[in-house]
């Protein structure tokens, strides 16, 4: 345990993220963590501030590439095509592969109040990413606080309504292309089936 | 002091929201809150658990409010007919005599991470309450959550517009129809303006 680890700090990410879903995250302690991880509190501290930020610290990464597939898009989409471009590419690319994680990661944020809003405030500064790489652009101010908003929420709905799948037969990026023909009827005023 | 007073809710709220504004949130204290509402700290915990409550407790009622609105609305209403009803009764009858609050609470909470994070929370619980009526209201589910997450955003995005005007010159109803407007063109994909 006193050599370096390369890879210490998913070691301990796996670790939390087992004992969260088996026994609660409010009923685990660092010293289960780092135990079952192998490791010493210590080295836990040198990568998180707390146990909750062991939630939270792979967010930075995730959208840093999201941001980086709007940043090189073809300058010469309409706005909806630039969220529907990110957003599919995101969904294959960096989401999918992540499956049984996110499903594991959003039973355990969903099932606390403090770590529900700690989520939300991630996601807001994910829409402040992406509107900044929209002034970036050339976006006009109204559009890019438009488009940097619904791309959350197709996202968002989109990511939902995969992890809720039983088995996971459809990729994320079909439910992403659903969510935006969903957008497009609701806001063309199409009305649905009661 | 010993007395029942019928508005003691409203001046703590009113002390409140003053020192909060005048000093910032971390650095005023339920003491201070109290001395300046002329009341007791035990007047105070009564409608308070504590100093963070006093910006979201009156939420609850807003958020009746404007479910009774949907609630009520015509039978026969496209979903994004329906949100746009909502939005705009909700804005002359709700949110338009509150405007030097919401200016206030919002310059409030966007100064602090956990304030914010409680904020978002409460647009969840009425994003969630609005899925609620229109189920009631037979809304079959994707299009309801739809319906309800581009409410919140719609209704975000013009309220933040409205508070921002230097001078309160149009009225929230006006910025509510024109955030729909660029969500229309926007979803549709039309270019916009570089």
């Amino acid at each position: 345990m006193g050599r370096w680890d390369p890879d210490a700090r998913g070691r301990l990410e796996r670790a939390a993220l087992e004992l969260f879903a088996e026994q609660g995250f409010a009923d685990t302690t660092v010293p289960q963590i780092t135990e079952r991880a192998g490791l010493t509190t210590r080295t836990f501290f040198r990568y998180f501030a707390d146990k909750r930020e062991v939630l939270f610290s792979g967010e930075e990464e995730l959208r840093e590439r999201f941001i980086e597939i709007i940043r090189t898009a073809p300058a010469d989409l309409t706005p909806v095509q630039l969220i529907r471009h990110g957003l599919e590419a995101a969904a294959e690319t960096i989401f999918q592969p992540l499956l049984e994680y996110l499903r594991t990661w959003r039973a355990i944020v969903g099932s606390d109040g403090a770590l529900r809003e700690r989520a939300l405030r991630k996601q807001e500064l994910t829409i402040e990413a992406v509107l900044t790489v929209l002034r970036e652009r050339g976006t006009d101010e109204p559009a890019a606080e438009m488009i940097a908003k619904l791309s959350n929420l197709v996202l968002q709905t989109a990511v939902g309504r995969w992890v809720a799948q039983p088995v996971a037969e459809r990729p994320l990026v079909a439910f992403v292309e659903e969510v935006f023909e969903q957008l497009r009827s609701t806001v063309a005023g199409e009305p649905v089936h009661r």
